[in-house]
């Protein structure tokens, strides 16, 4: 259903090497960004680098985006995913931990970037992390299953603090090609979200 | 319930102009970086240049980070909200425009950072979107009214393309504090996740 690059192992460890410090140091520069109260000065100047970074980028344009890779072991390496793309500035990343067949949990520390109300998470993103957990747990980690998701309802039991957050999702049954999974978020106080999933298993 | 800083419309006006040219460079300078196929000096150089922007950022930090602020006149001004804040790179961002009392819409082109399924937007994000509008209708755009999301249900009918997309919500009824939203995301080939939120006003 959807396209991937295929790579050795070797080559995906060579490309992590060359592009996850530079993901991650646009994740560092997105919450100085949001930290900073400085004049125009210095603002344009710091404009003016990331620029000249981005025209430098340009210059080497990639022929074809590959958004996955899959290795010949049946690894499969999320470049672009929002959610836990090693490639995508956007996401933490969220890694999914499975820690069982039918259960994972993801541990993550979110910061001013996924802010929704002040000093909250965005309601949405929550929605995004549930809809993440729940995504790979009816997969199973595994590119030869690949699940969409059917329907997703979510309860806000109360706004969840930006910071450490556990989030843990398990499959409560199947039906034929219908996966039903439910999960939660947790910030240091408790459940903050609830969400209940279904999902369709597309290819087995 | 949530803190705002307060400001002038002309102070609003000023950081707008500061902040936001700087804000559309990182979003650039994300999108470039998902684009690229350079080699390791390329990238190492470029991601020098980013260090060096953050750097000069965070020797300036602001003494308390102001998530949102509010106008005299009224006026609310999302800095740093995930979905519509200014200052935020990793919002679009997602402007909600109000077509009456009770519905709104959102235009919005999105590209690789949104990226779920490859080619697709993330199914996360499309629940971020509808938590996004559905929340903003509730709250009728005005800072004296405050909704928080109870529950919110969302149908995926099928993947959804990236690229433009075209969002609407509208409420549906109300009961005493309850507001009953529902919403829609549409791609160019048609409505792909619709969505069904229960909202609580909090203040009025």
């Amino acid at each position: 259903m959807w396209d991937f690059a295929e790579m050795s192992s070797d080559e995906v460890a060579s490309l992590r090497a060359r592009y996850e410090p530079l993901t991650q140091s646009i994740r560092e520069l997105i919450d100085a960004a949001l930290h900073v109260d400085a004049d125009n000065q210095v603002v344009d100047q710091a404009k003016a680098q990331i620029d000249a970074a981005a025209e430098l980028l340009r210059a080497h344009p990639a022929s074809t985006r590959q958004g996955m890779a899959l290795t010949p072991e049946g690894e499969s390496i999320p470049w672009d995913n929002l959610g836990n793309g090693i490639r995508n500035p956007l996401a933490p990343p969220l890694v999914v931990e499975h820690t069982g067949p039918t259960s994972a949990r993801i541990d993550v520390e979110l910061g001013a970037a996924y802010e929704g109300p002040p000093g909250h998470v965005h309601g949405g993103y929550c929605a995004l992390v549930l809809d993440q957990i729940l995504g790979e747990v009816a997969s199973r980690g595994s590119i030869e299953t690949v699940a969409a998701t059917g329907t997703i309802s979510l309860r806000y039991l109360r706004p969840t603090k930006l910071g450490r957050l556990h989030v843990e999702a398990e499959i409560q049954r199947t039906e034929g090609r219908k996966i039903f999974i439910t999960g939660h978020i947790a910030d240091e106080d408790g459940t903050t979200v609830t969400a209940e999933g279904l999902f369709i298993v597309l290819r087995q």
